[in-house]
């Protein structure tokens, strides 16, 4: 192998190596985030806000490296669009680190406060975005576009989930207004959540056009003529 | 000049025409939005809807044209720059979209409900985040720094309005729990335009990466280690 091509390849591996260090810093993020809501525990909230830091120097390391492989380098069909999806990747997970941010404050506003209200869906919505986290990821570092459309499906259910439980939500706003600062809260955190399950859903689509070629963003819509969603249908 | 350069230069702007079509799209979309809720105009509320798959078709037009202008050319410095802030600019002007359909939604919910509470600062925040967008995009369009500073500095004054807006809404809650319902759609309407105003801001920092080669992403709070906010600090 050329000198010059075995320097892009080795300069490809790297690339890959940091985005899967900032991946598993921004889902460690996540889960100690929402483990900090559901067991009110503020050294992990904490330790949420102090790696905030490494996520954002990573996301600009990425960045950088991808962009000069894009200068540098003439990257042809597989290898640009891993390289592209490099760059989208690293913006959705720098994302989902600034949601976990969001969650793991919000958690500390409400440590001292005694929950009075179960804390409903919470746990399970949690569970099941921490989930379509880590297979999204997964999918990227095993080239899976099955796992990938697992993500996508998961989406679906966050979203029945979120409609139920904001239903209860506004009935325990309505019986206990005293309440309604706490619950405005875990609103807040549910509406978090969704926005972090809308990413790793992102990251299935990039997952997908990185290893098929196929983009799968608004394509069947283009056709039917149907909406999208936030961050991105 | 040589035909092969004079073609990259006529694809260059016409990847600038494209983008600036898709952002005078956005911005009608994220105008039309603010007027449908604050004058309850439904015409206008569906007209954001229906345009919604232009937006789309844009934007993949964008990225596809971007990501073969990387892989064909081996565009320098500041052409690259140019093409990789098109890229980033298109994906926040897409989401942008994306959220003038959620306050589209949300208005249309709110079409039929008689207002039983002033809508406080709506008005205002709306106009101020319709701004930011604005001179998002001319700062883009003229390459002006001083322009997307500007729009940097409003984005605080939108967290501090957002401030006093929830105060207002959870007392107006707290004294009128049957019209619960209602104040979560203003102040979802409210949390969107915020993150519209977000958004913009990410664009006055690519408009300043791509003019002046600048990060402003992340760089001070790296040093400092202070928090960042979503979408982008």
């Amino acid at each position: 192998m050329p000198t010059q091509l075995r320097h892009f390849e080795e300069e490809l591996d790297q690339l890959k190596s940091k985005l899967l260090a900032m991946s598993a810093l921004v889902e460690a993020a996540v889960y100690r985030s929402i483990t900090a809501v559901v067991q009110k525990d503020r050294k992990l909230a904490e330790e949420v806000l102090q790696n905030e830091v490494r996520v954002n120097q990573w996301e600009l390391e990425i960045d950088d490296q991808a962009i000069s492989l894009l200068a540098l380098q003439q990257p042809m069909a597989g290898d640009l669009r891993l390289i592209t999806s490099a760059i989208k990747i690293n913006n959705d997970l720098e994302r989902m680190g600034d949601l976990a941010v969001n969650i793991a404050q919000r958690a500390i506003a409400l440590m001292d406060d005694p929950m009075v209200q179960p804390m409903i869906d919470i746990p399970r919505i949690g569970g099941l975005v921490q989930q379509m986290v880590r297979k999204a990821l997964d999918a990227f570092v095993a080239r899976d576009v099955e796992l990938a459309r697992e993500v996508m499906t998961s989406d679906d259910e966050v979203d029945s989930l979120r409609t139920v439980f904001f239903q209860e939500l506004i009935s325990f706003m309505q019986n206990e207004p005293a309440h309604i600062p706490q619950a405005l809260n875990l609103l807040s955190i549910v509406r978090t959540l969704e926005r972090i399950a809308d990413h790793s859903t992102n990251i299935a689509e990039d997952v997908l056009y990185y290893v098929k070629g196929i983009d799968v963003r608004h394509r069947a819509e283009a056709v039917a003529g149907a909406g999208s969603k936030e961050p991105r249908g």
